[in-house]
């Protein structure tokens, strides 16, 4: 098939590497807007296993609206406690009535949905617990279909369900993978074996001006471990010195870090310090919601393209502003590589009814010397027609886990 | 008082207006995130002006968590009805216990949010009634303040409340206004008396490709004005000229429309047309969510700066997700009026705990021609000092409604 | 058709008026149990009108199980507020999907229940504000029919919906029908005209000594009638003086009244004292069930045979613990009016399965003497069966308001 | 302390056991009216001994409203699944603000009242997973106190918070008993060994003719143990062999028993039959209330006085109507020890603000020879007075699971 509408055009423009400033924010697993967001994608994923498993086709589904109500907590040096259970709610639609053999079977969408946060509550947390911190509610508008009927969902190239945009841009600076790789190194297995004290809320914001990079880190301190008020000084202080140590690797730039500004160290007491019981600040207050944390590339990134769309918890089939983000995303890093690409910008849009391989528009904006573009424009080109064309298969990369989106 | 951190440079790169393609999007009035973000950011303006009252001060609170979960309808021709009410959860903070002369004194948290909520739907739709066709509840998290105790709310410029990032520019492009105004127009009380088969709900996704604008244009259409398919048709088509009329005064360029490209027509009849009952696709299935819809130039724009956080229904007083976004609005547009400045990107980075008139780094960047923009540094400048030590001045605009944030 | 099992004895036992003790309750109008059984009510009575304008029968539904949880609010002199409204949950099941000529059809359940709901506060209450002072909600079951398929409901009789009894007994004592009427009394629009501080939230609790009545009242009296302390003490001996008054013509016996002695005068203000904003006692912490209130003549007698099921909320169709417990009643009433009857009880047992006039047991045990029992037990038996063979008419009593249940 | 107005009276009437009809009622185990009082009361002793952990004192609670939504199922001969959970709302009141040392502690209702009602879901039920088929949440009104102010709750006799009616009698009838043994038994571990099949949910259903006893039992059987509908047959009629083998030892009396009479054979497939996934006819659309069901004896009794209140959930200080309702029980249990007494029945007054060892009345009603009343009478007084000095002793009982409530 022939795919229209591709563009590749030759921007000038700076470089964000060679801009003046530049932010970069990432927002990590314990956050409650990450919370949110994996709970909408452990969901869809979740509920696209089993409509496979028992259908042979994946159903419609959106369940990209939780929302993660905080609760109440008491942490005290050496101890703590959860007052009142951080509250989520699972919004969306599914298809929960399927027509086979003229009965009808009702799909289990309730069980699926608290099966799938509980799991991976448990599996991502050390101290929260899915039984007496959490209350898991849903709401779900529910559809229905008929397994002789849903010709439409087993094309190759289903019609999309939206007319919404995906954008991607490549390669990250310095200080974006420093953001990005900041918080995952802190929330590895490895690092928590060492200082188990920090919790899984870490937020990251870089600035860089010129050759100087600010890292300020908000990372949640979990009581228990902190016996008094000159420990959890020292744990800062342990903390801000293994990630200068971390990021060496990174830069050669000047880094300077802080840690939990927000503190009120006069009192000397618990109630200036970031202490959490859980791990998470959703014990205490802090809402989430999906679609409102880290962009696919695991960035909030102001002065790139972003897209508004969440891409966490829409179905994997015909849902262009999950899909396209990710094909986005996929031609980005693919032309990013070719010889004299400095940065490239994409962006896709869809129209409600177009066949996902057959958007509105599919563009690239790439910076690039003048006299090399002709050849770049070329093999973008291809490159955004083979990703288009191959936008099917990204749903088995979900379903995997081989596709990162928050 | 000197304010630190400001900086202005000159960014090498093409105007918006001049490059080959742009994307603009607008949710307009019913939209499903529309509607999350103006219940917060109502309810935010409530509970100020009813501290304001009690108090004589903004106490805390932040309910930028509103939850939009779709209902169950039945459009048809000539009539129609709602199966299933709209559930609208607002989450969030708010101070509900005031210690006064040694009494504590509990806020109406409840009554003041419902209200809120229903007077706003009442103003603003003609076919959604708040008593059978939405449930409202709320989920916020309780605090307290001793009125004594106050201090640091009542200093000029109390303490930001997060790390995080305002962002805006100017000028709009031609592209940007049509999108805009168009959704403006359509929900206008003028075009609704002309056409009041039009429902609240309308996006209008606007893509330039150099010299072309094309508009696709989402508009939810009133079943009980439609009395058959044909009238249906009609009415689109008389949609579309209006649209085309409307915006000739804005662009030279050649326009094409479209509307409701998702429509089925094959059938000639409700099931695959887009009629809701309402006004409002939320109605049936659609969900919504504060801070998924326009940022606060009313507007989603991928290909310019854009903040993730959600600015409505944050409180007014400290809580820089909402505040930096309107100063950097309001520096930008100041700072586009400068001769010689084609566009400017400004960003405003906090830091947890320092004063909300000082700044991580508030920073301009400006395309201009290399020899004006020292003059033009200096002047931008002084409008960021400016804009900054106004910063709490924006409070009162936000609470008589000067200021629009999505 | 002949009904078999119907059955009457002589019973052999003091009238419960020549008894030495007699206990009676009636919760009021604003009691919050009252409040659930209502909602109960007026939710069946509009799903079946629904129904029945729709479909020409009565759905299968069943809505005994309303939940109301007490509110919070501030009462003080000359006016006071709610702090956090009511919040009321209908539980229950109904048929929401029904089939007519192969397709289709949903019915509006949650519209249907917030009217009823909200009209019935509205009617009911001065000072309940259904869009400030209550948040409603409802977890309906949904079940499905097929309008060709329901020859069952259509039946004159169709299947009892489950094994349970029915009892009534008859006549009141005249304890019994002063504490009945005195609450009917004091929520009368008459009375609410002369004294408009008594609240809608009475409890009359009756105790018969020998010759002397002790009636203990729980008036909620609206704060914002009372000025003051002493204005609260000369309401209570108004109310006092008015309720011995209105007995007079009830009882020769000596009658003793006690208002609101749960009051704490010592302080002399609000806190001490039985105050409301709204009427109802559940604006602050009682909460309320269907169920849980007065029996369906109105009242609790512990010394009278009860049924347990709750009447209000149960469908009229073939729902045996609402039918059987208004035929015995009937049937009470009926037989105690036969010369010689001194007082009659009544028991009916279904059993799942069987026609709803045909029950496992009607049984009626008579107090009289031996020697007119056997024309007593004759025409005992004929009313019986009488009464069973109308079964079917009771429906529209019901829906046209002619039988209350609580 | 002298104990005021306590009477007794002998009443004329035939004991039950010679009356010509009699019926009697239990619900077992697995129904939802059980599970919902089990629930309230369970989270009573939890509450109440945690706050004697902390606090050395039960501070106020009162969960008696706790409401069981029932959810959807699909039980299938060989297996079978939840389709959407049961979802528990616990509603009440309870102390969560306390004051020590001029300190705020916060109890941790919530979590307290999700580990109560997992925990005895996990104790009660062999195939209900409280992780994937239960929702839990809660609705509790806050309360605050004072630890130095808490004198009244100290006090040996607290205040009456109500005024209502305990009420008792004894000894049970031979069918009374036999109705409550069958349940336990067929609820008892060493049943469920030898019939796994037979699910919790249990009603047991007596009317006695004369010397004819009729037991019609509803008994939910779990899907995953029936082969098919030929196995289903076999598993009602074993189950009737057994039970008419347990109570030969009860009654020399005829006995007649039926098993789950709603079923529709004529199909032969599961939708006609009493088949559940987890235990409980929950699972499918049945919902229940706390107080809905069996009184403290265990039992539902028209023909017997009863108390409408709920004794499940309230808190054990000074709640009468739970209090007074043991109270009731444990003098009637002793009173019909007395030589003579053919049955008691004891009633008991509060009257809100009294000591809770001081009632408006307390008052038995003896079934006896004329010439022994004097002595029973002297006797029975005493015996009342004794147990209203012990009433402050009923706590502990309590919280030591040495009284059962339903």
């Amino acid at each position: 098939m022939v795919i229209q509408n591709v563009a590749v055009n030759r921007l000038e423009q700076q470089p964000l590497e060679k801009q003046e400033v530049e932010f970069v924010e990432r927002k990590g697993l314990g956050h409650p807007d990450y919370i949110a967001d994996a709970i909408s994608e452990i969901s869809s994923v979740f509920l696209s296993k089993e409509y496979l498993d028992r259908y042979g086709t994946i159903m419609h589904h959106n369940v990209d609206k939780v929302l993660v109500v905080g609760g109440q907590s008491k942490p005290v040096f050496g101890g703590g406690e959860v007052i009142q259970p951080i509250y989520i709610i699972i919004a969306g639609r599914a298809t929960t009535e399927i027509k086979r053999n003229n009965f009808i079977e009702y799909f289990p969408i309730g069980p699926v949905l608290l099966r799938a946060t509980k799991e991976w509550i448990r599996n991502n947390f050390r101290f929260l617990d899915p039984d007496t911190h959490i209350i898991v509610d849903y709401k779900i508008g529910k559809g229905s279909a008929d397994l002789v009927d849903i010709f439409e969902r087993n094309k190759k190239y289903p019609a999309s369900n939206d007319t919404s945009i995906g954008v991607s841009y490549a390669p990250l600076t310095e200080t974006e993978r420093i953001v990005l790789e900041t918080e995952r190194y802190l929330n590895s297995k490895q690092f928590k074996n060492v200082m188990p004290a920090v919790g899984e809320d870490i937020k990251v914001m870089g600035l860089r001006r010129g050759r100087r990079i600010y890292l300020t880190i908000a990372a949640a301190i979990i009581s228990s471990f902190v016996n008094d008020f000159d420990e959890y000084i020292n744990i800062k202080e342990e903390l801000k010195e293994k990630v200068y140590k971390f990021i060496e690797k990174y830069t050669e730039r000047e880094v300077q870090i802080f840690i939990n500004t927000g503190d009120d160290l006069s009192k000397r007491n618990e109630s200036g310090l970031y202490l959490v019981v859980t791990g998470t600040s959703a014990e205490h207050g802090d809402d989430g919601a999906t679609g409102r944390g880290n962009r696919i590339n695991g960035l909030i990134t102001p002065q790139r393209p972003m897209s508004l769309e969440a891409a966490a918890g829409k179905n994997p089939i015909n849902h262009v502003g999950k899909l396209y983000n990710i094909v986005a995303s996929k031609i980005a890093k693919r032309i990013a590589t070719i010889d004299g690409v400095e940065e490239v910008y994409v962006k896709i849009l869809s129209q409600i009814g177009r066949p996902i391989n057959n958007p509105f528009i599919a563009h690239a904006s790439v910076i690039c010397d003048q006299n090399v573009f002709n050849n770049i424009r070329y093999e973008a080109e291809n490159i955004i027609s083979e990703e288009l064309e191959n936008v099917h298969l990204i749903r088995d990369d979900i379903l995997n886990g081989r596709i990162s989106l928050f």
